[in-house]
């Protein structure tokens, strides 16, 4: 079964649910900090991340000690520690693939740049997207991708091509030496075992949506 | 802290988590199924599903027996019980709230009349955008909201409006008679107990690819 979703595999020591965790405790630390929220009991924490105590001791100790048991934790501390583990403390570049309307709207997208995200280009196949300018990105011909992607050190691209392009698109990606996809396309695509590749599921809401509102 | 993220709580019996490892169960199924399989043991969907076993049948539980111990899933018969108790087996009819180019991208997105979720209406503010048609959805004015939800019979609102106006657009669903939101703007909106909201973070999925390629 050649496909990317099926294929995924623990291939570290660290589950992939602790990494997904970590973005859920760093996105309600940043919340505490924005509320000039200080300290947090880790069961207090735990409620509002939906797991337990245990749980979160356990992610973080794959990371090392953090907190002090029965104290809970330090929230600037804890924030920052999280984002140096998830590697958001450096620039990372930003190649859209896709200018169509899902492009667009991502280059308007205003928190990117919020976590050193950096859009670096975009591209498009589309002879009239492309010189076309979008929230102060210029479209450049897909042609130019790999140089693009060399002379700019890109390290991560934004898949939102239509649904039949998606898997060449990737593969053009990962040619040109990208290590990271985001794929905002419906399509699974396959793609090496050296490739890391998340995909924005607008779906996955709206179902759990339906459940609640049923 | 007056905010939809840190409020959200356990109001039901059922966690949360488990709506949403159905929802991964779910499209794990899928994929089995267009790959035509139609057995699966409960430690193989374990595995595809990032859990375990125990986890597994311990959701499974909240809605009654399915699958034997030791011998595992029927793909057909589990595949149409999460449909059945996610509530995808009825229509769901849709506006969206925003008609800019994510608005306009989500009434190109091919996959929503696949989960029979229907596009029932587009609206705007700007009058520049209204009576225009995107993917044959006529965009109509944000005056009329009211008057077309009740009309028209519509569920739930995608908010693809600015940042600067999302709790505003949210108010007006939510008077207008909406029970679900899916959120696509990077605010946090609040809003009472018996809606439920549920946030297209593009960022979660790019923090996991920070952690992996760093």
């Amino acid at each position: 079964m050649a496909s990317n979703y099926l294929a995924k595999s623990n291939t570290s020591e660290i589950p992939s649910a602790t990494i997904s965790r970590l973005v859920i405790y760093l996105r309600i630390l940043e919340e505490l900090a924005n509320n000039d929220i200080r300290e947090i009991s880790s069961e207090k924490l735990a409620t509002l991340a939906q797991g337990s105590a245990f749980q979160i001791r356990k992610d973080l100790a794959y990371f090392g000690t953090f907190g002090t048991r029965g104290a809970g934790y330090t929230v600037p501390t804890l924030l920052r520690e999280l984002r140096r583990i998830l590697g958001l403390t450096r620039q990372w570049n930003v190649v859209i693939i896709g200018m169509g309307r899902l492009g667009q709207a991502l280059a308007d997208y205003p928190r990117f740049v919020h976590y050193n995200y950096h859009l670096s280009a975009a591209v498009d196949i589309n002879p009239e997207l492309v010189n076309k300018e979008f929230s102060g990105l210029k479209v450049e011909d897909i042609g130019d991708l790999s140089k693009i992607i060399k002379e700019r050190m890109v390290d991560i691209g934004f898949l939102t091509v239509p649904q039949k392009s998606a898997q060449e698109a990737a593969d053009a990606l990962i040619q040109a030496g990208i290590k990271g996809i985001l794929n905002f396309s419906p399509s699974i695509i396959t793609v090496p075992d050296n490739i890391h590749v998340e995909t924005v599921d607008f779906l996955a809401g709206l179902k759990r949506i339906s459940y609640y509102i049923k």
